[in-house]
């Protein structure tokens, strides 16, 4: 069992365990990292007032697209699993299942969906980006529905990955014999050959995905799938209608965890303006930035319903597989159980913006 | 004699004397301690404009419910002075009396609430914690009443201890041999055995304490005894209102020395909103984060009848005991006195928001 | 070739190549080079608001007086580019040409502006000081016409060198043997034999150039000549107006990279005034702090029409020469299409305010 | 002759030359020098905008109080220059005279306010500290007005010295054999045996001075003396009212170095509103943090007249006697001069807010 006194403090225990590439590959940022940086200080300005003397014993269950959560935390979608621990993606689903929340497996994923679905029976969704070839990107969504997955999670802020000085520093590559699950070995590895002093992720994604994605093909994966389908990505108040007008079922405000465009705001300083904009006509996820329970307090009040953790869960995977990854979920369980009692707030589905106070530091 | 440059250097001394786990158990704060930094930062982000040829001799008498203090300074209510030295809380009564001010004892002291009356004949408050069986917290105000004590100084930010990381880092335990003075000695330690990796005051306190402490026991209360009520740990304007609604006598506008919900605003930057909202009706303190005659003076401004010093009591026991802690109260009034006359303030009691200025630094 | 991972980082490699003094001479600004510092912190305040879904492939091609340029960045005039390589300007010409770029040449180059225009055929600007003997004003305007250079661009900032500690404490004088190119040798080094402890430069520019210009030389340099005039170092809306009235075809919002009065603005802070002054009537550039594709999407939202490129272009010089230079050019361009891509902007045409945020950090 | 790169960089080199209690005694301020950095802060947090082509060739002169001199800065009176050299007040003196702008003798110099007067034939004012012993205080004044002294300045904010904990830590006290110089030699040391571990000038200052100084003593000074009366130390707009309610000629912004009551605004920050209030009825000086040229521009485009330099007096004085203090001078009329001259800036007596940006950095 993994020993956590906070989540941040995992990180730096992750550190050395995993070789600098693959560090830096999951802790880094794009660009100056400013927006990396940007989501935790968003968050250390907003002051919670807390309320005395309500007597609650605080309900964290919740729903998302009617699936339910034990808390309002679900695991985030991210690329391979497999850098962290063998058992990569399994590892991680069978902890969600254990903490009774939802896993969003990757497209790139070191194991299958379909091995993925199989190895517990809980709610999960498929997080999806689409390739250039349309036919790859049918066949995914196919097997995504017929290996049960609850909802398609496209990715929206991905036309190219961002600018990762690290990656280009490290030219880093996932280490030999590490491939993707989804797909067939050859051409899932046949990219990775980047050339020197480049990313090889970035190389693939470059060859690959269709980077002028439009809301045309948003369309046409409702055509395709009567999943509900979710939209990740989303900072513009526009967006968000958009969105809505196009059919989601959900958003989640995200800046891709500060790896996509440095500069874009902070996800907790974009969320208020967005809700605003969906006004109850879809559901709100936020990820990015998320360590302690008084941040999923906050996002909650801002208006989401629930959050996306993500760098954390790789670093309980890092020191502990499964059962690190399942630490990590019940540490801010109980971190925001022991928040939501000391804040006086009784349910995590009806936190507002009365709990929160900015604070000019 | 403890010589004393200021209150913030004693620290340090401190930190040299204690064992580590003691020093991170009264230093600490919750969570990231950004509540515990934020209480000293808002007050070095108020400037106080002095006034010139006044030629005052500034007064620093003030009275707290009735009670004539000669500055307005209290000694907070703090858990096992013993940790400091061995005359514990009796050392400290005995010096808030020599410098002719409050001390209000805790239900967590290590020497009993008589034995702490009985050492000295002056003004004393008893903090009161609610214990899950309610026959303990009557017992407990009965001989409150009985021992003399003035006021019952309810505690009610601590339905649970706070996230304490340094405390959950070093397993905190009091030493063996330290008990609490108000409790038969097998009670009182029985629960301190608290399992590994877990601070044991944290185990006590969800085991004894009732976390569901609603308005309704401040009724009773009431009920249950004549003496004045002072509710501590107030920071919504909301709850100041419902504390005068439920007959309080007076508030403390605390975050419990940072130590609570991390991310509760600082205690100054609380205060204005509540002293509005009490609007007189009733007396208002205020702890977290004095250190300096400047910063009492910047609470009383704000609408705060007197302060209560927390922490650098507790230093100037570890470092020279009864006379330590006179000294830490000595020193703080000399500042104050100085900054008095520096200011042009007549009288602590005739502060107000006019010697205030806001700086955007 | 020069491999980049961003162009901050190159001058930490510049530094390491450098003399003291050279460094110190590019590298500095002015007093305390809070100026300097600003320009870029400014730049990092502002967020960008990217959208999704747009589908874009974004046209970086764009005209600055009529000059076609492959991307919105042009290299700014800067003296002594021998300081950095032997091909000095030349070099510097070849990269800006190969990048299809414009570039500006200073009058204090270390090859003369015929040189600098026959290495290669492309559009490029001179760079004008005017000096108290208006025969060589004259002269440098004539020959720079008969060159073929496309325009004059007077720079309006330096009736004297700004107070440069670095170079007051380095004694910075060029290497012996580093003449100007555009100067009879023994004219132009005569003054560069400056007292001690004094930086030679400043020396060179209090006795040559006329400290007290006015708009009325902007009248006779148009009288003088037809090439179109750019104002670069206007900082002040009315200024902006005044450029307008006086028949500036372009202007450059510039503090001469932190150069000359420290506690001017930084660029892209004082940018939306001035481009609301200018209202459409003058080109607008800017330069200063620009060292990331987001800054260029900054400066372009703001009102700029392009940015131009100053101390990474010697970085790059120093590092590899021409082919250093050129690497830089580049890597901006691949850092602005890329951070376009993520921002959903079709062209560096119409880039507007409603991309920028401005974020309370 | 003293070498200055810029007077932040004087303080370093007078740190090595001077012992450790000297040092501090002069670089410190009260209790947590808030308002020491503060001083230097809100400098910063002030940019210029510069104008361009103006062609000025800036003049410098002014006057105050009908006194010409050649550029707005004065020596702030401070005690005992004869820490920094052996002739104490005599070489500063001589420096003022020689820059051609005015020395302020302080009560406390080493040398006679007549030694003073008889060592150069220039413009000059005694500052005054008001003695419980009005016969003593008396004879100050009559003996300034005897010696050809053209205003008195007396300081308004020193009932008692500030909370100097750099002194207290210390236990700081002036050499042995350095004396006041406008005292018998007896008196004037007999205090200066303080108890250990307190300031020996703080003692002194303590017994001696009339801590309940008030606006009838200024009537008093008015009554007993026709020099015009300037009152240093003024904060607060309604002080600045009463200070001409009660024939002041000229004001002082003050907060004494950062000297005494920590917390007190900057003086940039205060001045604003001091000028409003005043109104033109009288004339305004401001001191505190000036240490660039740009630092004088900033204090004249708020509505001072002229600014008094302070420490860095002290540090030309340690480094190269008067003529260290005369280069001080002369560096900051150069810095003036240039940056006059960058933001196009005809004369000093001109100034006004257009020249000034606020900033939020």
């Amino acid at each position: 069992m993994l020993d956590i006194i906070n989540l941040d403090g995992l990180e730096t225990l992750a550190e050395a365990r995993l070789p600098r590439g693959t560090f830096d590959y999951i802790a880094g940022g794009g660009g100056d990292e400013w927006t990396l940086r940007e989501n935790r200080a968003a968050f250390a300005r907003l002051a919670l007032l807390p309320r005395m003397l309500r007597g609650v014993t605080p309900s964290l269950a919740t729903t998302v697209l009617g699936a339910p959560l034990s808390f309002p935390v679900l695991v985030a979608p991210m690329a391979m699993h497999g850098l962290c621990c063998d058992d990569a993606e399994l590892a991680t689903a069978r902890a969600a299942a254990a903490a009774q929340t939802l896993f969003v497996a990757s497209t790139l994923s070191n194991r299958s969906l379909e091995e993925i679905a199989g190895t517990v029976d809980a709610p999960r969704w498929f997080q999806l980006y689409v390739y250039r070839d349309r036919g790859v990107t049918r066949a995914l969504v196919e097997r995504a529905a017929a290996a049960g997955y609850d909802a398609l999670c496209l990715t929206v802020d991905t036309p190219l990955t961002g600018q990762r000085d690290r990656d280009k520093r490290n030219a880093f590559r996932p280490r030999p014999g590490l491939s993707f699950g989804n797909f067939e070995a050859e051409s899932a590895t046949a990219d990775l050959g980047a050339p020197n002093n480049e990313s090889a992720l970035a190389t693939y994604i470059a060859h690959q995905w269709d980077a002028a994605l439009t809301w045309r093909d948003v369309e046409w994966l409702r055509e395709i799938s009567s999943m509900p389908l979710v939209l990740k990505g989303i900072l513009a108040p526009a967006d968000a209608t958009l969105a809505v007008e196009h059919g989601a079922a959900a958003i989640v405000v995200s800046n891709h965890g500060g790896r996509q465009l440095d500069g874009a705001p902070a996800t907790i300083t974009a969320l208020p303006a967005v809700a605003d904009a969906i006004a109850g006509r879809a559901e709100i996820l936020l990820d990015g930035g998320v360590r302690r329970g008084t941040d999923v307090i906050k996002a909650l009040a801002h208006g989401a319903r629930a959050v996306l953790l993500g760098r954390p869960i790789l670093w309980g995977l890092t020191l502990a597989g499964e059962a690190g990854a399942l630490a990590v979920l019940e540490h801010l369980r109980a971190e925001l159980r022991l928040a939501m009692t000391l804040l006086g707030a009784e349910s995590v589905t009806s936190l507002g913006r009365d709990s929160l106070l900015r604070v000019d530091d």
